[in-house]
C-alpha cells in the first residue's frame, strides 16, 4: 500500500486555506494573559497596555550638581557686575536632589564661585526652571508607556520601573511540541548502523521555534506504528498550542502521518507546490494546529519558516519581523523546476564591487549547506530559473555586514584551508571564510567570474610537468594576479586499513584478476589530472580501471567511501587517509598554490591570511600534525602577471 | 570639597587608552573554555573549532522513496521498450534507508510500475548513484563544522549532532556585576519621597549586557559611604570579569567613585568629551576592568554602548556586530555643543517618500525618550550641528522596516491619542504609532514640513470662534487635506482635589488678594489660545495672572504640577484632571480635529485609524471612561481643501 496521493497546492492557495482554518479556531491573538514582575519580563510580550503608575520625575529635581537659586535674584547678573547670594538665597544640590521648596532654578557647580562657605558669586542670569527636571517632564501618571503586543526591551523595563510599574500583564508564549517519528531514529551520542538516522531535527526545529518566541520542546521519537502515532498526536494536541510532526509527511510505505491526522481531525492541506518541502501537511485536531513537516532537515526548516514562524507571532498578537533582503548578482545559472515555488540556499560573497550569489549545494539532507548559507533565493512557480549575471533578491540569513566582510575561497579542497579558516576566525579580526570545494578548475573559473578572493589550485600540466601556470595563462590571461605557494603534499592511493588487497600502485588496479575497485575525482580536479598523467605515463588505459567513472568531489569524500568499504581505493592526499585512519600508497608529491588577483592583495583579509601562512608557528604546527605536507615554499610567489 | 576635576579626553583618544589598558591585562580572548553538551549550547560561543566526528551520511542512503536498482540494468529502458526487473534486481527503499549492498541507484516510486508484487516495469534509464546520498555527501569525518569564536545557531547544533558531535568546548561568558551607588536609591515597588530615586538603572544595564552575551547581574545599592564603596568595589573586582559602577562618576559632593578607584587601582580615563556621558570613568583594579557610568539612565546606556559593548564581544574572541545604519533627512536644525561628540536620540518617520529624523527629546534622565527613539545621530566634536533638511546618517535602534511602517502623529496631545495608539498596535496589523506632543501649531508645522501623517489640533480663531480652519488656510494653503473631527472635549481650570482655594474662574486668578498661582501652556498650544481668548473676553490682562510665563507642554504635565502642589491651577482637559484625581472648573467645550493630508488618506495605517474612530465600540467605551468627551462628530470631515 503506497500512499502517494500528495497534492500540489500552490503556495499562496495553501497559505490562504491555512489562514482561514486558523481564523476559524480563533488562533490569532490566542495567547492567554498572565501577570509577571517587570524585572522578569525581558523579551516577553505585553498582554495589556502599560500606563505610568506615577510621574517621572515625581518631584522637581536638580538636573545638575550645583546650587538651587531663585532665578529672579540673578536677573541683573553679568561679568561686569556679579551678584552675590547669601546663605538664605541658595542651597547646594546634587543631581537628582529634590529642588528645595521655593527655589525655581539651578546653577551648575562650574559656574559658581564660592566667596566663602556661606556666600557665592555669580556672573550669569538664570532662566526659570533652568537645570531642573520638572515633575512629569519624562512621563506623567496614566500616560501610555507601552502598547499591548509589544516585546519588552531593557529600556522598557527601565521606563516601567521608573514610573512605579512593577507587575504587568504578559502574553503566555505558545507551547509547541515537536514529535519526531520513524523507527530508524536513534538518539545523538550513538553511531548510526546502516539504515539508522540520528534524531537531530527536533533539536533544530525547537531551537528556531524558541528563537521566534515559542516555548518549544522535543519529544521522544515515535516508531512507525500507526496506533502509537495516533495516541501521541491525540495527546500532544490536547496539551499544546501547536504540534509539529516530523516526519511521515511524504509518500513512503510507512508514512502514516496524513492518514492518522485525517482520522483524528481535519487535514487542510497535504502537499504544497514548493521545493523543497512539497509533502508538508497542515491539519487541525481539536482546535489545535498540527503541522507535518518533511523529514529532511533543510525541507523541515524551510517549510517551518513558511508556515509556522508567522503563527508564533500571530498567536502573541504581533507581526512577524520583516525579513532582511539584499540584491546580488548570480554567479551561475539556476534552472528551476516549473510549477513550484523553489527556495535555493545561496552563499554570498562581496568580491570586488558586486555582491555575488552562488547556490550553496543541493540536497535537502545537507545540513551543512544551511550552516554555510548566507541567504535564500526564491524562484516563483512561474520562473524557469535565473541566468548567470542576473540580479536577484536574496532573503538574508546572516547580517549583510558579516556577509560583506567574508573572505571567499573557491577551488580545490585541502585540509589546510580548514586550518586557515579557523585561525582567521579566532584571530582578533574574527575573519569569516566561506569556502566552496569545486576542484582546481572550478576555482580558476570562479576567479575569472569575479566570485572568489582566492582559489586553491594544483593543476598539473601533462606536457611541461609545471603546476597551474599554463592554466592561468590560458584561462586568466587578463587578470593581474599572484600565484602564491601554500604547500607541497603527498598524493597517493588511499586504501583500507592494513592494505588488505596489497595494492602497490595503479598497475594492480589494471590487473583484472585482482578485481580492485577505484573511486575517481571529478573532471577539473587537480587530482584527476594527476591520476590521468600517472595512468598515461604507465600506459594504462582508463577503461582498465574499474570505477574510473565513479566521481567524488573532495579528498575527504574519496577517503570516506574507502573507509565505508564501498570501494577499495582512490587517489587523494595523505592527510585525508590519516584523518580516517586509512592506509596510503604514495604516488607523487604535488604543489598546491593559491591564485590571488592583485586587486585583493591589499585587502586586510588576504593580508592576514598571507601573514598566517608566512609567519604563524601555530599554523605550521597544525599542518605538520596532518602529515604528508612540506611548507618549504609557503607564502612564496611562484608566478606573477 | 568639590571634586570637579573631570577631564575632557576626546572620544577617540579615550578609546585608544582604554584599548591599550585592556590589551595590557590580556583582556581580549580572556574567556575561559569549558565543556558543554551540544544540546544546551544554543547561543553559546565555540571555544575550539568543531570537526565532524563521523561523516554525514555515514552510509549510502536512498534519497527518495522508491526502489534500489543497478543502473546498468536500465541502460536500454525507454517508453517504447520498457524494462522489467525481477525479484533479485530491485529492493523497495524508503528515504533514508541504507542502499542495499551492490545496488547503485534509486528510482522514485512515482516512476515505478508494479506489474506484480515481485516484478516492476520501468521506462527510463538511470544514472549511477541517482537519488542516492553517498557517504560524506554533506560532510566528511574530521572536516571543519564551526570555527572557534562562532555563536551557535539551531542549524549549527543540528550539524554537530548529525556528525556525531555531542559535547563541545565553549567560551565562558564574561561575568559582570552592576553596582548601583547612592544613598538616594530605593527599590522598585516603593514610591519615591522627595529626593529619593527608584533604582532601575542596574536592571536596564544588566539587560543590555545579557543581550550582548554577558552573564550580568545587579547588586544591592551601596550608599554614599567611601569605605563601603571601597569594600564593594574591591570585592566585585575579585569575583567578576567586568565591574560596572553606576554612578558617582560626576563631580557632585558625594561622588567618591573616581577617588576610590584611584586608591584601589589605576584610573585610565576620567571624563570624555561626549554628550551625554562626559563623566565616565575607565579604570583597572587587579586586572579587572571597572567602568564608572554616569547616573542618568540615558547617559549610562549610551556610554555603556560606547565602552562596554565591544568588550563583551572581544572577551569572547568575537567581533561586535556592526550596527545598522540608515540615511534620513533632519526635520529641524540641531545645534551641537562644540568640542564634544554628541549623541542625539531621534525618532524616524517615513512620511511620504523621505525618511525624516526628529530629535526625540533632550534630558539625559528621560527614559521615555529612549523608549521612543528609533535611532541615534552622532554629531562629531568638530560639528556645529545639522541644518533642517540636511541628510544625516542614523544608527538604528529598531529595524528599518518597523520604522518605515510607523504612523507618525505630531501635534496637540490628547489622551485619546494613547487609546488609538494602543488599539492600532494590538490590532491584527500591529501598527506602531510614534507620537510627539508639541502643541497644535507644532503639529501644523510638522504637516507643512512633511514630518507627520497626521496632526491633532484645536486652534481657536479669536475673531471667528472657528477651530483650525483659518490656521490651515494661513499655514497649509498648498496642502490638499481633510480636517476630520476626533472629539469635543471640556477644557477648564484644573485645581487641587476638593478645590481648596475655591477657584471659580480666571477672575479669581486676577484677584491679587487670593494669591493663586497658575501654570500656562506653551505658545502655539490650542489651550494657550483658549486661555488667551478667555482672558481677552473677560478683559483680564495676562500680567495679572501669577505664573502666566511658567509654561508646560502637555495637559498631563500641567495636571502633574498641580497634583504635586507646586502650583494652584492651570488650563487643561477634564481627562487630565480625572487621571490624577484632581478637581476641574469647566471653562469651555472645544473642538479637537485631526489634520490629514490627502496623500495619506489611502494609507492603510490612516484607514485603520479612521475605521477605529468611526466604528469601534471598544474605542468609544474607552473614551467615555476618560470623561469630558463628546464623540458626536467623530470621523466627520469638517473641512477639505
Amino acid at each position: 500500500m503506497k500512499n502517494i496521493y500528495v497534492k500540489n497546492t500552490p503556495l499562496a492557495k495553501a497559505k490562504e486555506k491555512w489562514q482561514q482554518a486558523l481564523a476559524k479556531i480563533n488562533f490569532y491573538n490566542g495567547a492567554a494573559v498572565t501577570e509577571l514582575e517587570v524585572e522578569k519580563a525581558l523579551g516577553q510580550v505585553t498582554g495589556k497596555p502599560v500606563f505610568a503608575a506615577h510621574s517621572s520625575p515625581i518631584y522637581n529635581a536638580a538636573a545638575m550638581d550645583g546650587i538651587a537659586v531663585h532665578f529672579a535674584d540673578l536677573a541683573a547678573a553679568s561679568e561686569a557686575s556679579p551678584i552675590r547670594l547669601g546663605k538664605e538665597q541658595f542651597t547646594p544640590v546634587n543631581t537628582g536632589n529634590n529642588l528645595p521648596q521655593g527655589f525655581d532654578a539651578v546653577v551648575m557647580i562650574e559656574d559658581v564661585h564660592y566667596v566663602s562657605e556661606e556666600e557665592v558669586e555669580l556672573i550669569n542670569p538664570a532662566t526659570p526652571w533652568q537645570h531642573v527636571r520638572t515633575i512629569g517632564e519624562d512621563i506623567v501618571t496614566t500616560e501610555l508607556i507601552l502598547p499591548q503586543g509589544h516585546k519588552i526591551r531593557p529600556i522598557d523595563q527601565g521606563a516601567m520601573l521608573a514610573t512605579g510599574v512593577t507587575k504587568i500583564s504578559i502574553k503566555k508564549q505558545p507551547v509547541v511540541q515537536v514529535i519526531p517519528t520513524g523507527s530508524e531514529l536513534i538518539q545523538p551520542g550513538n553511531t548510526p548502523a546502516p539504515g539508522q538516522i540520528i534524531e537531530f531535527n527536533s533539536r533544530i526545529l525547537a531551537g528556531y521555534l524558541n528563537e521566534w518566541g515559542a516555548q518549544a520542546s522535543g519529544a521522544a521519537p515515535v516508531s512507525d506504528d500507526k496506533e502509537k502515532l495516533k495516541q501521541a498526536m491525540r495527546d500532544a494536541a490536547k496539551t499544546n498550542d501547536i504540534v509539529i510532526i516530523n516526519a511521515g509527511a511524504s509518500a513512503g510505505t510507512r508514512d502514516y502521518t496524513s492518514t492518522v491526522l485525517a482520522e483524528l481531525g481535519e487535514v487542510i492541506v497535504h502537499g504544497v507546490a514548493i521545493k523543497p518541502g512539497k509533502p508538508v501537511i497542515l491539519a487541525i485536531i481539536d482546535n489545535t494546529p498540527v503541522i507535518g513537516l518533511p523529514g529532511y532537515p533543510v525541507s523541515a526548516i524551510l517549510t517551518m519558516r513558511l508556515f509556522v514562524q508567522e503563527m508564533i507571532y500571530n498567536f502573541m498578537g504581533m507581526q512577524q519581523p520583516a525579513p532582511q533582503w539584499t540584491t546580488a548578482r548570480m554567479s551561475r545559472p539556476i534552472h528551476s523546476a516549473m510549477g513550484v515555488d523553489e527556495f535555493v540556499r545561496v552563499t554570498l560573497g562581496q568580491v570586488g564591487k558586486e555582491l555575488m550569489a552562488t547556490p550553496a549545494g543541493k540536497g535537502a539532507g545537507a545540513v551543512m549547506s544551511l550552516v554555510r548559507a548566507d541567504g535564500i533565493l526564491t524562484l516563483p512557480a512561474g520562473s524557469e530559473g535565473v541566468g548567470a549575471g542576473e540580479e536577484v533578491n536574496i532573503e538574508l540569513l546572516r547580517p549583510l555586514t558579516d556577509v560583506k566582510s567574508t573572505l571567499v575561497a573557491i577551488g580545490s579542497h585541502d585540509n589546510i584551508i580548514d586550518i586557515l579558516t579557523n585561525l582567521l576566525h579566532k584571530g582578533e579580526a574574527s575573519i569569516r571564510v566561506s569556502s566552496a570545494h569545486v576542484g582546481s578548475m572550478g576555482g580558476i573559473m570562479a576567479i575569472r567570474r569575479g566570485e572568489a578572493h582566492l582559489a586553491g589550485s594544483h593543476l598539473l600540466d601533462e606536457k611541461t610537468g609545471e603546476y597551474n601556470i599554463s592554466f592561468i595563462k590560458r584561462f586568466l590571461a587578463n587578470t593581474p594576479l599572484q600565484l602564491i605557494n601554500l604547500c607541497y603534499r603527498q598524493q597517493g592511493l588511499i586504501v583500507a586499513k592494513g592494505n588488505p588487497l596489497n595494492i602497490t600502485g595503479f598497475a594492480d588496479l589494471a590487473n583484472p584478476e585482482k578485481n580492485i575497485s577505484f573511486i575517481n575525482r571529478q573532471n577539473g580536479a587537480g587530482t584527476r589530472l594527476l591520476t590521468d598523467k600517472t595512468l598515461a605515463d604507465q600506459n594504462i588505459p582508463t577503461s582498465a580501471i574499474s570505477g574510473y567513472e565513479h566521481e567524488e568531489y573532495t579528498h575527504m569524500s574519496v577517503a570516506a567511501a574507502i573507509a565505508s568499504g564501498s570501494v577499495d581505493c582512490g587517489m587523494g592526499i595523505l592527510a585525508a587517509a590519516n584523518a580516517l585512519h586509512l592506509d596510503f600508497v604514495e604516488v607523487a608529491e604535488e604543489r598546491y598554490d593559491l591564485i590571488i588577483p592583485k586587486t585583493f592583495l591589499d585587502d586586510p583579509k588576504i593580508r592576514q591570511l598571507l601573514e598566517l601562512v608566512q609567519e604563524s608557528t601555530e599554523f605550521k604546527e597544525l599542518v605538520h600534525k596532518l602529515g604528508g605536507y612540506s611548507l618549504r615554499d609557503s607564502g612564496k610567489v611562484m608566478f606573477e602577471q
